[in-house]
């Protein structure tokens, strides 16, 4: 893998990741962009203990440009995009309207909550990154070839690597939203990367269980977990060598799918190079099933989930994947309502001894 | 207010009340209903302390039917509904595909999380229930009369303490999910009251915070959380003698309100008369300025918040309600994606105190 970095005009940085060292230097941005004006903040919800990101100025992004317009396609003669080269395998950049971003990364620090007060911001630190997949705009990432897929992994790894190791970064958050339905405004195929100043909620609450399971039987929770998915069997789409992909026994989403790496380690930058290789194979196939679970494109979020920057405990933690759709059929989505939303109690109308035999059934 | 309880055919139950009692013995149900076979689980996910409702069979529950074939009309010749009665104040019924069903309310029991197996679930002990807010198709809960809103009250009280009281109850959950962004099925004004076997997450966590902050500070963390709100002002849509309207310093929706009473109880059933006659003011007067926001009907969720049945430290809990949308305009939508949903971590692209503006202008 080789990376080349370089500025766009208004100051972000740009990172091209390609198999081979043999492209140019990136070219320069010849856009004339305004100066980015950051007011994001984050707050503490006493009630619960969740930060919340509060970013006024997000409202005004576009939505959803015609494909003549996409920002994310690679620059031409007449159509400057985000990406000032003429193409590209797989590129990052920082998002134009961030949620976080690093201009005030030293401007507050996040105190342990419990030394908070009870009406509580603090600068939005961190980073907001996007990630082309591919310069193709037509594309999508389950139709990437497994070469192209181990660059993205090298990308997410790098960028992992990087967004850690910045002052007054928590936790670092790969993810991809897949398809209108889940709110996605361009079309072209990308991820994001979201560099939080703080721990999340659900990987606090991983942490806790994790923690609490050790006390408790003095070993690792999500080991034991994984076996006990194996051993059970009924869940498991697939198991190669390296991975296991299955639906969760208590799976929230209609159609889930959770990848686990069968030598655990706490995140991207600790995965060792054959389990990084062989992650492609086993993606591409669970991303190619939910392609056929309906009779339209399926949306989806695709989630890595990795132990906090610096946390006590984190090496108690697994990186995996989590996949889901909210979609339940060809003709329903599952909406999220009071349960959900307001007490995170989820229902799952399909059940993951029914999801997994569709899954299996939409195999090769 | 008077409660009069009936069964549907099936054996559900179903109460009316009624402000007088004045009415007539319930009529009989003259449908041939098909036996309920209940085949809910729920699951413990060991990475999260969640637990999931897993409920197959609702899957094939009917979809926005139209107001004729409305099932939560009172019947009339020719049209049973799920309302025997030719006409009805309010009424609440077993919900005819709960997720929860006190058919195997003593089947299992729900241990301690530290207890529990990798792979646990119970039997989907509990109740669902439907509560018709009005007998009028085509009204809406902001439209109706505050003599009518304290008889809903009455209602939600009924079922709190009735519910609270089943064996294997951890938790009474009121809401209403309005408009179709929010899955709402049936257009009819209504709510749902779940009885959970288990105490949700969101509670769990408030409970956590407020148990933490009684370690820190000896004091209640909603009392000085609402005076913190109050003299700071600047987000409270308004105050009365008995209840204070704001939007919450860490909302995580576009347009959040929440309202407290100014005295605390652990639920509705301790809530004294006072507030409970000064709910309906405020909270239509909520409801209206959110109707007002769009030029569309606003979609919600109103939630009330209220301790678990038994539960340490629950005395530390403030019964409140919360109301939000997920409309940001006229036009947009907040859709839920990775951030969210994947991590718990929400971006409020409204900001709150944008937000309370917005609801100050739209009233009266």
């Amino acid at each position: 893998m080789h990376r080349r970095s370089a500025r766009l005009a208004d100051g972000r940085e740009i990172i091209y990741f390609d198999r081979t060292s043999e492209r140019e230097r990136p070219p320069a941005d010849q856009r004339d962009l305004p100066t980015r004006t950051a007011v994001s903040r984050v707050r503490y919800d006493a009630t619960t203990g969740d930060w919340v990101m509060v970013a006024g100025h997000r409202q005004t992004r576009n939505f959803a440009p015609g494909a003549d317009d996409c920002p994310l396609c690679p620059s031409r003669e007449g159509h400057l995009t985000e990406i000032p080269a003429a193409d590209y395998e797989v590129v990052v950049f920082e998002n134009r309207f961030p949620a976080l971003t690093t201009d005030e990364l030293v401007a507050d620090s996040i105190t342990p909550q419990s030394g908070l007060p009870l009406l509580h911001e603090a600068a939005a630190a961190g980073r907001c990154e996007v990630v082309c997949f591919s310069s193709d705009h037509d594309t999508t990432f389950a139709e990437l070839k497994a070469d192209h897929v181990r660059l993205v992994v090298d990308a997410w790894t790098d960028r992992t690597r990087v967004l850690s190791a910045l002052a007054g970064v928590a936790q670092v958050f790969c993810f991809e939203n897949r398809g209108a339905e889940m709110g996605v405004s361009q079309p072209h195929p990308h991820g994001q990367i979201y560099a939080f100043p703080f721990v999340t909620t659900r990987t606090s609450r991983m942490l806790n269980q994790a923690r609490a399971y050790r006390n408790a039987h003095d070993r690792n929770l999500f080991d034991d977990l994984l076996d006990a998915e194996i051993a059970d069997g009924r869940r498991v789409v697939r198991a190669t060598d390296e991975w296991v992909a299955f639906v969760p026994f208590a799976a929230r989403w209609p159609y889930e799918v959770h990848l686990y790496p069968r030598h655990r380690s706490r995140d991207l930058t600790r995965m060792d190079e054959a389990h990084r290789d062989a992650f492609a194979a086993i993606y591409l196939d669970m991303l190619q099933r939910f392609e056929r679970l309906f009779d339209i494109p399926t949306p989806y979020v695709s989630a890595w989930h990795q132990a906090p920057a610096a946390s006590a405990g984190a090496d108690e933690f697994a990186v995996h994947l989590e996949l889901f759709t909210n979609r339940r059929s060809s003709e329903r989505m599952k909406v999220l309502g009071g349960t959900e939303v307001a007490m995170g109690a989820f229902s799952n109308d399909v059940g993951p001894e029914q999801a997994v035999l569709r899954l299996r059934e939409v195999g090769d």
